[in-house]
This record gives C-alpha cells, sequence and structure tokens, in this order.
C-alpha cells in the first residue's frame, strides 16, 4: 500500500513556558513536533533562565494582556489558522483565562480545531500551582477540551475521584468524559501499586459526533459511569510505564507533544483518503517507545557529564540527541488494549 | 578514515528576536543548530506576533535589565558554560550594552569561547535600528567579537568605506579585520553589478593565536591594508549567490547559524584528534547549498499556499521542511577560492 504523509495539514498554537536553559515547556514540546513535520507557532508564557528543579531561577511571566495582544497581532493579520492547540504549565489565574479566550475565539473561527491541554496543576500529592486554578480548568478550560492529559493527581483533583486501583482511574476517566464532554481523557500514570511499572490511561469516545464534542450525544446519553457499561463505547488502552529511579523534569511536556503528534499526523491511503497514521494503540506505542529511549539516552550521555554540574543539569533531557529516535521510535511492549 | 562527529562538543548561546509565527532570528536559528547536534540556549530578545514584513506587529520587548537577569540565573546555576554566543537583531542601545557585558563575563569564564556576531543594523541603504547602536557595535562588541557576519551595507557603516565592486569589498574586510581585530569577516552578500549573481566574501585570519584574539600578533602588525599583502595571511572565499526575486526574510538569520554550525562543528581523526569537520570553504559550500534548497523548497510549497494568506505567510522559510536538506545538503557550486 502506498501511503505518504500529508505534509504541512498540521499547524500548532503551543503556549506553555520557555526556560533559557534545559528542555522543559515549549523547550521541549517544539523540537518532537518539529521533528514530525508539524509547524509550531508557540508563545512563551513565562521566560525563565531554567526550570524550577535548579536553586535559582530568574527571569520574566507574560501577563495576560501580552498574552492576549500576540494573538490580536496574529489574528490582525490572519495567522490564527491552527488546526491543534496545545497548553501545558500557565502559572496564574488570569494568564489561565486568557487562554481559554484565545481557544474560544479560534474555535468560534474554526470548529474543527482540536485543543490539547495539559492540565498541569501538581504532582505527587502537591500543588505547584495557585489553588484558585483548578476552578478555571473546571469551569473554562475541560469544556473547551478535545483532548485532556493529565497525571494522577490532576486527574483527581480534577474529578474528585480518588484514584486507587485501576477501577477508580476509570471511574475517574469516565466522569472527565462525561461531566466536561471530552472525547479522549488520558490519565498518564498512577502510582497505585508498589511495582515498578507504572500505570497509565488512554480513552478515546468512539466515533465523537463532528466539529463539535459540545454537541455529541454520546456523551450527554451516558447518565451511568459504570466501567463496564461504557466500554464499548471507547477505545481504551493501559500503559505500562517502566520507573526510573531518576526525577526527570519535562516528561508530562513531552508526552504530551508526542501524543498530539501521533494521534493526529494522518496519512493518505491508496484511495487518496486522509487516515490516521497510527491505530490509538499504535500512537501511544510511538509516544512510550520514544520517552523510554530519551530517557535511556539521558541516562547514559549524563554519565559523561561533569561531576560539577548538578543533577538537574546532567539530566536535562537529551532531546536533540534523540531527533532519530523521535522520528523512527524502537517500538517497545508498552501499551495493551483493555 | 573512520571519523565520527564529536557529540555534545558545542554550546551555544544565542539572543535574538523570538516570533509566535513565522521564522527570523532564534526562530529560524536555532532549529537547524539544534538538528545538527548542537545544543543551543536562547534568549529571546523579544517576544512578537510575527516579523515587521507584515501589516501588523504586537508584542514585547525585554529590557535589558531582564536579559542580565536571566544571564544572572544560568550564572548562579553554573549553567553558563557555553563555547559560542551567536547574536542577531538586538533593537535598542541598552540591550546592545547588556549583551556587551554578557559576552564580556563569559570571555572572563572562558577565554576560548567564539562570538559570532550578525551586527543587524539594516539593509539596502536603510538603518532599521536607532542610529546610535552603530557606535555601541565599534566600541564595544565588534572588539569583543570572534566573527562578524554583516551585509553589505553593514560592513560600510561599521568601516566608513564604501563597497563599489571587489576590491573595495577587500579592502572593506581588511579594515574591519585589522581595526577591531577580528579573526573572521564575512560579508554575507553585496549588491555592486547588474548580475542575477551577488557576491558575497568570507575572510579568516589563518592561525590566529590561540585564547585571545586581542592579543594576535598577526592582526596588530598589519599596518598595510592592500589586498595582496594580506593575502597570504587568511583563509578568502567568494560566494556566489542566485538572486530570487522574492524579498525573503530570515535567511541572513539562517546563514549566521549554519556558519557557526558548519565552522565549529569537529570531527575525530584516526589519530582521536578533533579537527574540523569542513575547510572554510567547504564549510560555507555548505551553507550556501542548505540555504538554496531551503528558498526554493520555500517557494515549491508556497504555491500550494491559500492565496488568501499574504505573500509574507506564504514565503517564510521552510525551514522545518528542510530538516533532511540540512543534515545533508545537495552541494552545489556556489564557493571558490580567492
Amino acid at each position: 500500500m502506498a501511503v505518504k504523509v500529508a505534509l504541512n495539514c498540521l499547524r500548532v498554537l503551543c503556549i506553555q513556558s520557555h526556560v533559557v536553559h534545559g528542555y522543559v515547556g515549549n523547550k521541549i514540546a517544539v523540537f518532537p513536533l518539529q521533528v514530525l513535520g508539524i509547524e509550531v507557532d508557540y508563545i512563551n508564557s513565562v521566560q525563565f533562565s531554567n526550570h524550577t528543579g535548579y536553586a535559582f531561577v530568574k527571569g520574566q511571566v507574560l501577563d495576560a494582556a501580552s498574552m492576549k495582544d500576540l494573538y490580536l497581532g496574529l489574528k490582525a493579520n490572519g495567522l490564527n489558522k491552527y488546526t491543534h492547540v496545545l497548553t501545558g504549565y500557565l502559572g496564574s489565574p488570569s494568564s489561565l483565562e486568557a487562554v481559554a479566550d484565545i481557544v474560544s475565539d479560534l474555535k468560534k473561527e474554526n470548529s474543527n480545531i482540536k485543543y490539547y491541554c495539559d492540565p498541569v496543576l501538581g504532582d505527587n500529592g502537591k500543588l505547584y500551582v495557585p489553588p484558585e486554578l483548578v476552578q478555571i480548568y473546571q469551569e473554562k478550560i475541560l469544556p473547551l477540551s478535545d483532548v485532556i492529559l493529565p497525571n494522577q493527581f490532576e486527574a483527581e483533583i480534577l474529578s474528585g475521584i480518588r484514584i486507587t486501583d485501576e477501577k477508580s482511574a476509570l471511574n475517574c476517566i469516565n466522569y472527565l468524559h462525561k461531566k466536561y464532554q471530552i472525547p479522549t481523557v488520558i490519565i498518564t500514570s498512577t502510582n497505585v501499586t508498589l511495582s515498578p511499572v507504572m500505570y497509565g490511561y488512554g480513552s478515546r469516545l468512539k466515533n465523537p459526533m463532528k466539529n463539535n464534542h459540545n454537541n455529541s450525544s454520546d456523551l450527554l446519553n451516558q447518565t451511568n459511569g459504570s466501567v463496564t457499561n461504557n466500554t464499548s463505547k471507547y477505545d481504551r488502552v493501559r500503559f505500562k510505564i517502566p520507573h526510573f529511579d531518576y526525577h526527570f523534569i519535562g516528561t508530562g511536556d513531552l508526552f504530551a507533544a508526542l501524543t498530539l503528534a501521533h494521534l493526529e499526523t494522518k496519512i493518505e491511503n491508496e484511495n487518496g483518503q486522509q487516515i490516521p497514521k497510527y491505530s490509538f494503540k499504535d500512537a501511544f506505542q510511538s509516544v512510550l517507545s520514544t520517552i523510554q529511549t530519551v530517557l535511556s539516552k539521558t541516562l547514559k550521555i549524563s554519565e559523561g557529564e561533569s561531576l560539577n554540574l548538578s543533577e538537574s543539569a546532567r539530566i536535562e533531557l537529551k532531546i536533540i540527541q534523540s531527533l532519530d529516535d523521535i522520528r523512527n521510535p524502537i517500538l517497545g511492549d508498552y501499551v495493551e488494549e483493555m
């Protein structure tokens, strides 16, 4: 079968942090997207010297008015023609509300645009944003989202459902699907067992209504959230994520960017139709394989780094050295259908 | 001969503009450097919606104090370990002076660091920066520079020498070598003939004193600036640049980034020594071949772009689509030794 990747079909607006040194936020999301042939316009919500895992951080935050101003500049020139929006860490209520305004405006212009939201709130039981952001996510951001990628803690806070095992994880996913009418919910990792493998879950509504997920009758009709009843409505996968004894920074941002790239990239089939390049399962197989390779490569290269550097500096993800692994990951066995 | 590219030997600090949409400044410099395996930390001197070739521009300028603050954050964490600095457009006297302070500090920490300066002042007879920047370049920036990459207009303004033919171009180069003790002077293009080919010139002092170009006796002893007397002291090349009937934006920024990458990348020879990957001539052969391919590809892809877009939008350089051309340019015949 002759297939080819459709050139130039994805145009992403990415709103995240910029750090001068190291890899988080836009600094880790943009390069893989570009390497995979995706045009990325990116607004830097902050410009910091480095991420907050270092002893010192200096830099500036983009205020909400300035963020909107950048968007208005794009719009005035007719440049706001995006197929996707991706957002990550946004540290202040006003900037999160500015994002809601921007995404709303983009959806008015193009009802097919898809919004990938990584609702960055905290991890391992701790919030690292102001608590009022939770409500803004619930009231303004999640209802606009087509795909969300919380970690366990974020999924719990947004849903109010505690995750203690697989059943409660799936209940939490069902709640997020229904309450906010989000077609795709991905809990990127959970940490509820003592095993050295962490589990994550992806759940995508089969055949959502075209154009506007808010009108999806599939979602509105689900009044019973039990797992078994809904199984047939969803593509569902379980990720098995090997655990490393290092606190890598930026893996969540990388996960979100790669997920967008792999779930959204289309190829042309023999009839000239644009079809998804990967199945739901195979998309995550590529995402997790790439991430595992980046982490292994990071540890390998870090052995040669100067010991004068802090651990944070030594284990900054070796993303540019992984260019070929991003394009052609060596596939491992990280994902199973449920 | 078994050769390999040395991994991770180049760490560049790049200080230029950021635009959300399109490709100038850091937006066009960073991707090719990363694709060529070079670690880039980058400070965005502005964040604009797009470049100034569009009808509207919105955005923010990083003030000098904030720029220094970012550098101090890097320094406080011991992250300011760079092999090279690259600067491009800097719009205000205070930010240009901040760059001088940052480069001076980096040179105190590491006397081997090389500063690539593209002294962006204007083009085709017109300044597009405040006129007081010329003096700051002359007094503070050029004396710190190891490699400069002015266009014809910038070379004329910085030297006071009018370029009307090849002889005056080389006299201008000799003046810049001597007056500011700059080991490598590259005039990226001149427009002094009616021919459809533009000429550019690269000139590099052979065997500059190690560590500090300010102590180079080769340079200090040159009191006679005539072309023939100095020829043997320099590697000199002439570029033949095909002319396109389009006003591409960002080509100068791309030229500077690729020049740094190709002149500075080292390989290991069979004795385990690090040697330059390319000769002076071959480095520019790669630079110009890549740029010509990017421009051709840009025009080809732009034919398929929506006619609702402005020409500025349609001919934004197709840099991410040129990934393989950046890694492995198909070499044309653009450079000759002089």
